[in-house]
């Protein structure tokens, strides 16, 4: 069985129940989510084998987060721990018109302190098939960003498949580096890359008049990158997107169904999602319509989950590709 | 007043709250339903008589599904009581593309050890005016299926109309019968049938071209058959449906409007709610089209209401199907 | 900055949660809601200064409902306090095409034995810019509405820009006095004024072919009258409504943007929204154009916040305007 | 089987979760109680039959109300339903040195307005055993107090045995008359008395230096009354009381076994437990001891059960009379 | 480390919320428990390596019954799956003088299928240093009763400690066989054992006047057994329970210290605790005196921690031990 | 009206629901808390002003802890504001012998980067009468000490007595100065003190045989500090503590009944209202006797209390003092 293995940080979630504004709460609900994290369950709960490589604090915070990985079927023996605090996020769901809105508090925590040569990849990734990052990784701190060029370093040596969601925050990247100057190390080692246009340019600059001629001059750039995805999202209203998914492979552009989402129950991590979905559509040899599409379905599903985890089997993604079972009561 | 008399067997119904999958919630919200016993609650509810006989564990549940039936004013004198368990089904509400599930666990049930005789028919008929059984009652046990007959047989005794809503439920049925085997058994008997062209197929083989030819060699074979209803369904995803009724009376066919059923609530059960529509309309003496479009009102209704029973007023009703109300903030 | 006052009931709210319905919620979510002071607190909300002047009962919820004024920023030193009981309503969220509804329990309130002379209004209005009172007010009580006259009569005095929403209840009006007898004598001391076609022909007796030529007639019996605005709501489902409004200015008649309002959290206050957002905008010298568009946003948005209250800031307000991150995760 | 009749207003009863304080709260529980209705369901799950009569608002509160009473397998063909109002009240939960609070909103209530002459009292009581009445219900109102002796004075004709809780609620009686203007006239007609000495003293002015000569005093003046029994209660705190109860016979005394009751979890409705115990205990013909003794563990248990009524079977109490099963775990 | 393995059932626990009864309760809260399993956890939790071995069923139960166990770090790669239900059993907390209640619907399980074949004991064992049953697994089936002495037996053939919790529950035990023709089998490959006097009479039919002396001659009959132990309640109430544990190696008796278990919040598992305890103690090393006192501390703690599992630290139950930190607030 | 002064931090407090442990609860309650707020809110509850300085994160979380204050009737207008977070603390109730947990994640805080000058102390001081702080305070940096240090003299200067509750937390502290470095300062301008034997020697380094002579010593080397008081607590269990408070005058020692606290609700903040009730005490120029007594009822009443703040009135207080109420149900 295939092994994807991810790197990156966990966040406590705290959001509101229902519609209730932040001021308006007396309760919060608790989960655990990150970017990359989300990917290595959702390719674990398609049956894969995944693991997350982190660093929590030495908390009942940090051992929350150790079980909500393990219960889903990660193996945690080799996340580290540190004295310092677990990063926070607080939602507030948005509705109708009204935007969902994310608050961090993510400075300091046990991740962001995180340096090269307290993991050893070597280990973990010999008997990987897949590597797994985001680009919000190097924003958080210098060892961050080392640490993941450490990972990626180490990847590329054992042949594994690196994969980047090269988004850029731009509120994270407060340790004195810009985007442009740590992102181009990485993509230098990544074969499979998602990213629109503005993505892109952020990192790196190139900027073309369409996506595929981006990606074509990104591609000739780093060349190990052999394929770019994309997500294109419309927002009606906070209840009701569309979606599609792009995959470039140099050659040819492959562009899902797209997605009439209404009814949204939460949005958070359906880019995690659609990565978890390429990344098993590609480990499972799909072609490249059937991985956008499969990629596509699983990023749809996941608008329908709560939480950041796409709590979705390969079946059920399946099943939406070929459009059965659509809101049907099984029994 | 008139008197409607059904006869199945009710469950525990244990529901995750909101839109939460089974793996992800720590609570579950208890109700109680069951198809027929739904259909006798909606009746009451628009303030006929109702009863519905069954058999309940000896426990606190089957206690609990006493004042279920007890507080929407359905006698529960005649109602009997064994030591077995109390059947379970757990709801999982889809959202958007992702269906709903039911996890059913009502095997050896203390309903399906009922035999023939434990229940006196005679006595609870002889004042009815209306006896209604589903499909999964003969499913369930052999013992289930000849108490179904044997009441069938008490009502026409009695001159009781006897309406039977024929759903086929594949994964019941293990007891050694085949649906075809008991089926045309208790259709004999009845005089208003809830059932599209595939259960009237599986019930008895028969199937033409279309749903009203269908009908006519159905109604041909089964000459208690006066009328035959079914409901239209058309998912574009668990939150949003488009039904209609259609009421065939060996004549002519009655179609309602089509209800758009965006943003829904609770789906289980609205089956029920249109059986208890129809009935009523009958027993009230509607017109056809009065009568399939009260029935279809009344099963658009009940999407918006949680749980299995249909808590709406017959002016409720009244209002939708003549528009009224739509949305409206009532003071 | 400008400073509003606002004079009416405040009425503890008890609406069940989700979509159950008042037989089946064992638990019921406490909030505190009354026209006129949504609209205090709307305007609170956009940054202005803000009072609402009322009578609360001198009991634990006379105090709650005090804390909720305070929590919102406005002051409460000027609140009166009397023995009788707390106006309560409950709500029962419509879904799809099922009514919302409101049950009433507030005859008898401490806020109906209001009299003349208990509050002192020319110290309360001597600094304020903006006086609005609504057409509940008046229907409560003589006392009521005697307070209501004097409040308007002193603003007036100290040259206070008085608005109304003379919106109709019915089934308040029960002290002997007809909406005819009383609104005049209000809307004489009116600057400007929420009301559509009906509003003004329960008032006044005023009815013209269109909404224009009312206001013409109106605005010619009651020359203070300089400005009227209505929204104009149609409701597709309790979860889908269309909403735009018109002001008028007395020559010319401005529209706003119509909003699709698809998956409604809770439209109570939505109209006390509006109002607060045509009051800021007039108070901000926004233009006519403007001011309708800033006060349909405002009520538009009003629908995706649970309880009474819109809590919205004003640039949330304008954001909407102009059509910036609608439906979006700010992050 | 026994028949009981019970006679009394039945509030909606609004409690904080918990305990936090109603400033604190953002829900409410929702149930329903009243004195009389409370030893009616005693009663009824002891096994016996019992009707409570009363009059109820004619909305959605008046149906869940009637609902409750069904639930507990009570009889509601000869409630009445009037256009008034339902009495509310509010509980707050004490906790160890903190006392609990009631706030109640009960003025003007469809009960209050109840009138001789509403009420069918010859066909209700001509086949009960028992009707019980408390002294809540004549301090109520003019209307109210007539019903209650109406009440009194058919049951005696019926020779239906007659019981009052003559507890004497001093911030009630606010219609004119005083609690010793209108007692003595139902105590005339009583047989069984639940009340201690400052009750008597209260209702009849008579005061002696014990309970018993307090008692034979006050049965020489109501020689219709038999028995008189109280509870005895002292608060260590609001977790942890000690009762016990009495029982005169008129010759003799008898005295329960004193119950500690600690880690208490809802001690409203306890007084009507105990009578409830009792009523079941002298229909059962069990002697004074024993009769004493099933009252007070009646009214022990209470103690350990959320909301007003007591939810025990006759079984589990003469369970904790034989101190059978204390703290155990019965599986 | 030491390694742990445990064999038995493991059921869906649904709990009603604070203490009210089955009727009263709209909401169920699920946890998972199971005696055995509940001591593997408490093991892993004190950090040894444990793993419990059970047949889930093959649906969304089993997956969520799984991740509870991998939350706790147990492996579960040699759990097996099968086609049938999930055990369940209802819990209703009892408080002060009233008893906690559990309804169990656990018949026909996944597990009762359990055969002999189906489990590797020899891979499984082979590495284990204690193999863990109750007298529970022998009572659901003659499958588990078989599957259980084939585990013992190749925990002896491996040298693995084994223990038994032999308590005897009356209402299992319905597939033909006797207690006592399906225990000594077990015992006799047994090392540690727990149970009371009564426990050994029903299993063993020794019965002596003493429990040392019950121990002596249950020793002598069965010379594998080298520790028996025995925890004693006393409950003064459903909140207030005493506790203390007995220790008899064949030659000495030692007794803990005794808890006085006021404000108890959930007894259910305590046993289990206590047993985790024992092992854990055992495995380190630890001397009788200091075993019994872990045990019994472990087994105290339990009662403060919600659900079937003792979320507590060796180091939590070291300090009770040595009564540090009782009642404090730890920063 | 006396007016009192605070000066601290206020974290967001989440707390699990019921007795959860950490890792168990997927719900957090969501309170405000800081001690010296705590104070100042107590004091306003008992009908005094008080007004709390703090610096707060210019987010939605300022904003909500912003309300918080604005609740309880405090004026925020001199709050200030800063682009940092806003501290953490997270709450697991003990119960029984396990003890209550709280995690802190402060660090870093909008109020830790407060410096002197940014707070016009001279015009919040010049009309106030009251001025208190806690060495928590100083503890968490540089400039909180500093700034504090600064609010101390200011009070001097305005004659404002100054109080301090001198508890000394080890694991604040890490900014590079040590409590005795900073404590004396601050002490040296402070009229009354809050601190036991321990806080005295931490702070000072004075450590005598008994209280009274550590007093004596104190008071002798810090001539300004009048009065000492400390609280006693004996810790039975989390459920159950017995405690008392011990005021020191310099000439005589008054000791407060000592109240046994079973069933204790919430711990957290008992310390704060105990520091309140003696606050208000004073400034109601009650002797030490009944200040003693006030404050040590005060701070009993607190553990009934759930979240931080004592939300009980000067009368509740007195009714304790009184020992009247105590367990009622107050109706």
């Amino acid at each position: 069985m295939s092994k994807v293995v991810t790197f990156g940080e966990i966040m406590l979630r705290l959001s509101t129940p229902g519609y209730y504004r932040f001021s308006q709460s007396s309760e919060l609900h608790v989960s655990y989510g990150g970017s990359e994290a989300n990917v290595a369950i959702s390719v674990a709960n398609f049956g894969m084998d995944a693991e997350h490589i982190t660093r929590f604090p030495d908390n009942d915070f940090g051992v929350a987060a150790t079980q909500h990985l393990r219960k889903y079927r990660l193996p945690v023996d080799r996340i580290i721990y540190g004295p310092e605090r677990m990063g926070v996020y607080f939602l507030e769901n948005g509705a109708m018109q009204r935007p969902s809105r994310i608050v961090y508090d993510r400075f300091d925590s046990a991740f962001s302190k995180i340096k090269p040569g307290m993991i050893d990849w070597d280990r973990i990734l010999k008997d990987a098939d897949w590597f797994h990052y985001s680009g919000i990784t190097p924003a958080i701190s210098q060892g961050a960003a080392d640490s993941c060029l450490e990972a990626v370093k180490a990847a590329r040596k054992h042949k594994v498949t690196v994969s980047g969601d090269i988004n850029y925050r731009r509120n994270l990247w407060q340790y004195g580096k810009k985007v442009d100057q740590v992102m181009p190390d990485l993509i230098e080692g990544t074969n499979y890359v998602l990213g629109g246009s503005t993505d892109i340019e952020n990192c790196t600059g190139i900027k073309e008049k369409s996506f595929e001629e981006t990606c074509d001059k990104f591609m000739k750039k780093f060349p190990s990158v052999k394929k770019v995805a994309r997500t294109k999202r419309e927002s009606v209203s906070s209840s009701h997107n569309r979606i599609y998914g792009v995959l470039y492979d140099g050659k040819k552009s492959y562009r899902s169904k797209t997605y009439e989402l209404t009814h949204i129950v939460d949005r958070v991590g359906a880019g995690d999602a659609f990565m978890g979905g390429w990344i098993y559509a590609s480990l499972m040899k799909m072609g490249e319509e059937e991985a956008i599409e499969f990629a596509s379905a699983a990023g749809a599903l996941k608008h329908s989950i709560e939480e950041d985890v796409n709590l979705v089997s390969a079946s059920e993604v399946m099943a939406l590709v070929r459009e059965e079972n659509i809101g049907k009561l099984l029994r």
